[in-house]
C-alpha cells in the first residue's frame, strides 16, 4: 500500500515513472506532456554560461545568470579557469536555508587563497534594469506575496516591478546567489550559496544571483547541517572538498554532461504548468488551481532521452 | 570574510548568535525580540500530543495537530503505544518534496506488519469545518497564493477560507501529513512524510496532516534522496532504521526533552514576523515589506535556557 500511496502522492509535483498512475489521471502528468514535446522547445545552455561542479557525491550542473549579472558571471568565469575552486570546500549548510561553498579560510586575509586574476569587488547586480529592453517574460497567472508580477525568462524564475523599472532572479530552491560582506559590491564569486529549503524571498534584490543548479540539487541539499551557529561546520574534516569546477566550454564535446532545459515559453512548459495548477485525477480531488513561482521546476532532460529523467 | 558573510547572510532569517551584527542592525533581530519575551508567551505542548522519534542520527519531536485531525492523532498514539514504528524505517526521501517512514512492507499484504488495534481506514480529516467555532487565528498581513487567508493557529501554519467555511494546516516545511492510498479513506498514519523542501501547498486540502516538527528537522532533511522514481530506495539498506517512537506522556517527566513553543497569538510571535517581514540594516538596504505564511518558523526553545536556541 505505502508504494502506491508513495505513488499517488507524487503525482502532486507530476514526477515520471507514474505510467500506471497516469492512465487514471484527469489531466496529463508532466511526464506525458513532456514525451509529447517538440525538439524545439528544448534548448542546450550555453557552454560558456556552464558550469560542472564535481563533488565526492556527484556532478552539479550550474546554468550561470549571463543577462541578469554579467560581471559576476565573467568573474567566476575567471575564478573557475584559474582553478580557483579545486579544492575547496562545503563552508555552511544551514538547514531550510542555503549550502554554502569556498575557500574555509576565505575570512583571514593571511590564510585566505587568493583570487588570482579575477576582482575582488564588483558593481552589485541585485536586478536588472528594464529601461525600455524587452526582457523575455512568460508571466505566472496567480501572483506573488514580494512582487507586483512573476514569471519565467529563459529558465529562471523572476520577479518583475514594471513601476520601479526593474525585474530580478527570485531566490527560489536551487537558486545561487553570491555570498557577499556588508558592503553591497564586496560579492565576487568566490563564495556561492544554493537555496536548499522554502525560497527565502526576503533576499531577493538584496544579493547577486550566479545562476540556477539544474542538475544535482540532490547532493547539495542533503549534506549533514552543520553545528555552529549558521550551520558551519564544527570541525574542519566535516566539510566537503569540492573535487573540481569547470566550465563545459573548456571541457572538450565529448565530455560534456549531455543536458537540455525546457524553453520556459513554449507550449509545453505552459501546459506543465496548468496540469501543476488544476491537477485533477482520483487522488487530487482538490486541485489548488494556483501555483506559486517557487513550485515550479523547470524540465532538464539528457537529449539522447527522449523524456526528462 | 566568509564568516561576516555569513553571518549577515544568516540576519534574513533573523537567527541567533548574531549579536555582533545585531548592534548595527536597525530593526531588532528575532534573538533580541525572543530574549526580552515572557514566559507567559511560551507554551509546553501537551506531553498526549508530543511524539519523540529517535533516529540514529539524533530525536525528532512531533507535535501533533490534535485539534486539526483528531482521529488521525488518535490512530497514531495506538500505533506509537503498540510500538508499531519500533525498528520501522524512512522509505522515501524525495528531493524537494518528502522524507516518508514506515513499514517497507506495507505494499504487502503478506509481509506488512499488523496495525494491532490501530484502525486501518479512517475519516478523512483533510479540513476543519469552521461552523461558527472561534478557532484561534493570527492572520498575516501579506496575503497568499493559494488561500484567501493564512496565519498561525496555536504553532500551526494554517489558511482558511470563510466563505467555504473551513481551515487546514498548510504543507509548510516541517509540516507532517498521512500517507494515503488513492481512497480518501486509506490514510491511517502508519505511513507519514515531513515537508522537506517548497512548500507543495497543492497538497493541501488533499491529505490529512498529522501535525509539525518542532525539533529534528536538519535529521530528517539530511538523508541522502532515493534513487528510484520518486526517492525510494534502490537497496534495503539505504533505509534508515527508526529506533524507537515514543508519546512524551508515557516518558517519565524527568526523562522528557525540554521544549516550549512561542505562543503565535503573542506580541513577541507578532514583532518576530514583523522584524523579518521589515529588515532594515546595513546589510538589508531593501526589505522585502512582505511575509510568505511558509517562510516563518515559529520560534521553539528549551526552557531552561532564556533564549531559543
Amino acid at each position: 500500500m505505502l508504494a502506491r500511496t508513495c505513488l499517488v502522492l507524487a503525482l502532486a509535483l507530476a514526477l515520471p515513472a507514474v505510467a500506471e498512475e497516469a492512465k487514471k489521471a484527469h489531466t496529463p502528468t508532466a511526464k506525458e506532456l513532456l514525451a509529447k514535446s517538440t525538439a524545439a522547445e528544448w534548448r542546450t545552455p550555453d557552454p560558456q554560461n556552464l558550469v560542472y561542479m564535481d563533488l565526492p557525491q556527484g556532478q552539479v550542473v550550474i546554468e550561470l545568470a549571463q543577462d541578469w549579472s554579467p560581471e559576476h558571471a565573467a568573474n567566476i568565469r575567471t575564478l573557475i579557469r584559474e582553478h580557483y575552486f579545486d579544492g575547496s570546500q562545503v563552508i555552511r549548510v544551514q538547514d531550510n536555508f542555503v549550502t554554502q561553498w569556498g575557500d574555509p579560510d576565505g575570512d583571514d586575509k593571511k590564510k585566505a587563497k587568493s583570487l588570482g586574476s579575477a576582482k575582488e569587488t564588483l558593481t552589485p547586480e541585485f536586478t536588472r534594469k528594464l529601461g525600455g529592453k524587452a526582457i523575455p517574460f512568460t508571466k505566472l497567472p496567480d501572483g506573488d506575496v514580494y512582487a507586483p508580477e512573476v514569471g519565467f525568462s529563459e529558465g529562471f524564475p523572476v520577479a518583475r516591478d514594471a513601476k520601479a523599472g526593474e525585474a530580478w532572479i527570485a531566490h527560489c530552491y536551487g537558486t545561487v546567489g553570491v555570498a557577499r560582506d556588508v558592503g553591497a559590491e564586496t560579492g565576487n564569486g568566490s563564495s556561492l550559496y544554493a537555496i536548499i529549503g522554502q525560497a527565502p524571498r526576503n533576499l531577493d534584490r538584496n544579493l547577486a544571483v550566479a545562476g540556477k543548479v539544474i542538475k544535482g540539487m540532490e547532493f547539495l541539499a542533503a549534506y549533514p547541517r552543520g553545528g555552529e551557529p549558521m550551520g558551519f561546520y564544527d570541525k574542519p574534516e566535516q566539510r566537503v572538498t569540492i573535487k573540481s569546477v569547470r566550465l563545459a566550454a573548456d571541457v572538450p564535446e565529448a565530455q560534456r554532461t549531455p543536458i537540455q532545459v525546457l524553453r520556459t515559453d513554449s507550449k509545453t512548459f505552459a501546459a506543465v504548468i496548468e496540469a501543476k495548477r488544476n491537477r485533477k485525477d482520483d487522488f487530487y480531488t482538490r486541485p489548488a488551481g494556483k501555483i506559486d513561482l517557487c513550485n515550479i521546476s523547470v524540465p532538464v532532460r539528457d537529449p539522447s532521452k527522449p523524456v526528462a529523467p
